[in-house]
């Protein structure tokens, strides 16, 4: 079976930089956006509104009483976001079986659960992510103020937790889940990463 | 400033041999139980006894109106709590401040929250808890079965949540608190050691 580590991360906590460093360190793949772009050829919708359906929870469908028979009311979106989360469970699958990988997000410790996969979650305090996101910012990134950052931090670990704990039923960030979890707050990644490796080796 | 590393753990997860095993590594002190004959010998109360008083919560104190003025209730069990838990403060304190070390338990990473400490949890599901406590019952120890053994898990780690939120205001495992969590389920604590132990190298 392959080796497959999964790596679950607070916005801002340097899960992605942890989990791309552990991947080159052991010599295996590294899946983060690509499953994006996969996910986008599969359903034929957008990077874009792949990305829109995945940072936003599906609406719950709401039984509605017609006659005697009950019935549910199915929007369009929601239809498009159980397509997108098929898709992205059997993308999930096909990379696990291919190679040894890291996954970041993607409910993969979920979708992998019936695999022996190691599961890593990465957080870090408010500041040291608010730190962290200025630190990081690209030049196309829109220049935002602390309070902002602050704001936007917590609104996409809302969403993840929702999006999270609606397609797994477990909670998001619970310790319980994992195998190990990392508080990167005082960590230098770039340190940590050669140390954790060893695990695998 | 000496290199402390506390540990927090649930009751069977091989918190105290990760401990130890990381003290033995890394060639510094460990105190577990050490530091309840140091309270005892502070306190003049029997290591039994003082036992006894860390494994059960303190009633709080209440609030009771005399005339105008405000007065609390004080048992002498309460009294006796506080004094426990300010000679353990003292004893922990002065450990840290002595040499390297790995301290178990004893709300250590509150106590020491000052200090630059490295907070270690270790938690497991509770199958493979009841399994660790099955192997490695000593010969003194009762034979009790898997439902009363994770009865008793249970209890004891109700008390130590219970202990550890009531002196330190904060949640007991919550993983916010810590620099790494550690699920011991599937793993092999003799050889996770050495390779956790880098972090401190």
């Amino acid at each position: 079976m392959n080796r497959i580590i999964t790596i679950g991360r607070e916005f801002g906590s340097g899960g992605r930089e942890f989990g791309r460093r552990l991947a080159e360190e052991l010599g295996i793949e590294y899946y983060d956006r690509e499953i994006i772009t996969e996910i986008s050829k599969h359903t034929q919708l957008s990077e874009e509104y792949v990305q829109q359906i995945i940072e936003h929870t599906p609406h719950r469908l709401y039984p509605i009483t017609i006659g005697h028979s009950m019935a549910y009311v199915e929007d369009y979106s929601f239809s498009q976001a159980q397509a997108v989360f098929e898709a992205q469970a059997k993308i999930v699958k096909d990379l696990a079986e291919k190679s040894d990988c890291v996954i970041v997000g993607r409910c993969s410790d979920y979708i992998l659960k019936d695999y022996d996969t190691y599961d890593i979650f990465i957080y870090a305090d408010l500041d040291s992510r608010v730190k962290r996101c200025i630190e990081r910012r690209t030049e196309d990134e829109e220049v935002l103020s602390e309070k902002q950052l602050r704001r936007k931090i917590k609104r996409i670990d809302r969403h993840r937790a929702k999006y999270y704990s609606f397609y797994t039923g477990r909670k998001w960030g619970d310790k319980a889940s994992y195998d190990l979890c990392i508080n990167t707050t005082n960590a230098v990644i770039k340190d940590l990463v050669p140390v954790i490796a060893k695990i695998f080796k």
